[in-house]
């Protein structure tokens, strides 16, 4: 098998085998294949989108292209949590100690920002202390004391992704739907999860514009999950308005924690109906959801997570200790958004 | 202008500006732009081909992305000649000591192999002594002197065609037709030419394996050509025989001595009827092809011009001097081929 075979492949719009996408996913990962190699054929398999299986079998060569967190031994549900991101999203720093909080153990790999916005990574760097740059074993040993902990992406989880990614992001192939999942569902694979609960975003302030292609990206979401024995609840959700009453990453996080003591608003309802929906998913009342909020429990949790990952505890009570960005503006809306779920 | 912009516009079938051709071809050659963005581009370039301008702007940024050989002065007119290649060309070899033989300044800008067969820089390589690395100084010098001068593909002359060659043959991006025209042109802009003699290989042991893809390809380069004030004349000729009797670097130089010692057969008349056509473009009779080989004018035009790139002379006697290929194979041929003009 060569590279150049792969890519004549991709360029003539045929079809690929599973060892095929396995090899390649190995050899982004290793630095087997030469950069200009890979990049030509990203470029094609944007022009010639992969198809259903080829996109699984992707993600499941990505997935395994390096170290597997394991979670064997840890309380079951093993769940992780994604948005496709967009202005103002912060659902993790509220969603995340929601559910570990119920007794699920919540393990997220996240991403750094999309270029319209921050991703979680950025959000928590301007809290003081906390890491992001977990090992795999200090993921599995934090997961097994209080059953939540996040990661960004390290050189050992999913390295092939992080190589393409790299690539796509410079060779202007990000938007392509097979790549933008199989980047997302082989990292929530090689951080060991086993339900995954995906909110799509859908508006101008986010990757999909409109409901149809918001839909289209969610569909294959779950298809190639369930190809890749991966469980999934999806929702939909507004993005045509920013979500919740700030945008930047420490005033974002500081809304978190104001959210997570009780401010109410869009933001909270949302979170509490992507935490409903979850529950569901796995067999649990969908009303457990809100009173987790409502009794302190989710806060509690998050403290504990902020301590266990090195953060700098008091930014709960003092906003002031965030790293705030060098300038701040107000701004009014001029609208609430929708909450839609599939 | 950003390597990402102009990918983007190629990879959504948009259209460059001359600007931008310009430009890209510039940080080709200075390597300005990472191999990774460049072979990305290429490959959108495969699958959203340029349209005829564009390839002209390419074509002329290539040719300019190096020094140029400047042929002022020197008896006129500049001609190079250039064959899409195939098993057993070696017009070059004898095509050039005549063109120059009738008192035409014959520059030719030569190229390696094709993967399928060897080009006229690895024939001549079976030559001891003979120089293929030609400074545009040399080039001059020696046009200048004694009419006729080759240069295998230096780093002065249309370094971004080297380039992005290179990595054209890397990724699977070799056979799309503007890529190919504006490489095989910019390189004869580049080396000072202002006609080019084209013969377009038509059959199975050529690039173009039918008549039709032979034509379009032909039209194209005389589009381009013409957009690029260069002035062609182009022959379509038979490549689903073998050209004469010999495959193979030394015994193609010496069946090449052979003809413009006399030998017949469809070879010398292939070399008659293109010189014959270049004479035409030229306003000269082309009645007057068929005497240079016959009076003996081009074999001792021939042996002047190996003397001035250092080739040992007395390899026109003595064949055993040429560089063997370790093994050789005899071979019965069926049939002779056809020789086509447009």
């Amino acid at each position: 098998m060569t590279a150049l075979e792969l890519i004549e492949i991709r360029r003539d719009g045929g079809e690929h085998t599973e060892a095929q996408l396995h090899w390649l996913a190995r050899v982004a990962a290793t630095g087997e294949i030469p950069d200009y190699q890979l990049a030509a054929w990203l470029m094609a398999a944007y022009l010639n989108p992969l198809n259903a299986d080829e996109t699984a079998w992707l993600t499941l060569g990505m997935a395994h292209s390096g170290l597997l967190v394991d979670l064997s031994g840890i309380a079951k549900p093993w769940v992780d949590k994604h948005s496709t991101g967009g202005v103002g999203d912060k659902t993790s720093l509220v969603v995340l100690p929601m559910i570990a909080a119920c007794g699920m153990t919540m393990i997220k790999m996240s991403g750094r920002g999309l270029g319209i916005t921050g991703g979680t990574v950025d959000k928590l760097e301007s809290v003081p202390g906390f890491r992001m740059d977990l090992t795999p074993q200090e993921m599995r040993a934090q997961a097994k004391a209080i059953r939540i902990a996040i990661s960004g992406q390290t050189p050992d989880l999913a390295p092939a992704d992080k190589v393409m990614y790299a690539l796509r992001d410079a060779i202007g192939a990000v938007a392509s739907m097979p790549l933008i999942v199989s980047s997302i569902l082989s990292k929530k694979l090689a951080g060991g999860a086993e339900i995954v609960s995906l909110d799509v975003k859908c508006g101008s302030g986010g990757f999909m514009p409109d409901f149809k292609s918001a839909k289209a990206l969610a569909d294959l979401l779950m298809e190639t999950a369930a190809r890749c024995k991966l469980k999934t609840t999806v929702a939909i959700t507004d993005m045509s308005q920013p979500l919740g009453h700030t945008v930047g990453n420490a005033i974002e996080v500081r809304e978190a924690i104001e959210t997570l003591k009780g401010k109410p608003g869009r933001f909270r309802e949302l979170c509490i109906a992507l935490v409903a929906h979850t529950f569901e998913a796995c067999g649990r009342s969908p009303d457990d959801a809100r009173p987790i909020l409502d009794n302190g429990h989710a806060l509690s949790k998050a403290k504990e997570w902020f301590q266990a990952q090195g953060a700098d505890l008091r930014v709960f009570d003092d906003f002031s200790l965030l790293k705030l960005a060098p300038t701040t503006l107000d701004a009014t809306a001029t609208s609430e958004g929708w909450i839609k779920q599939i």
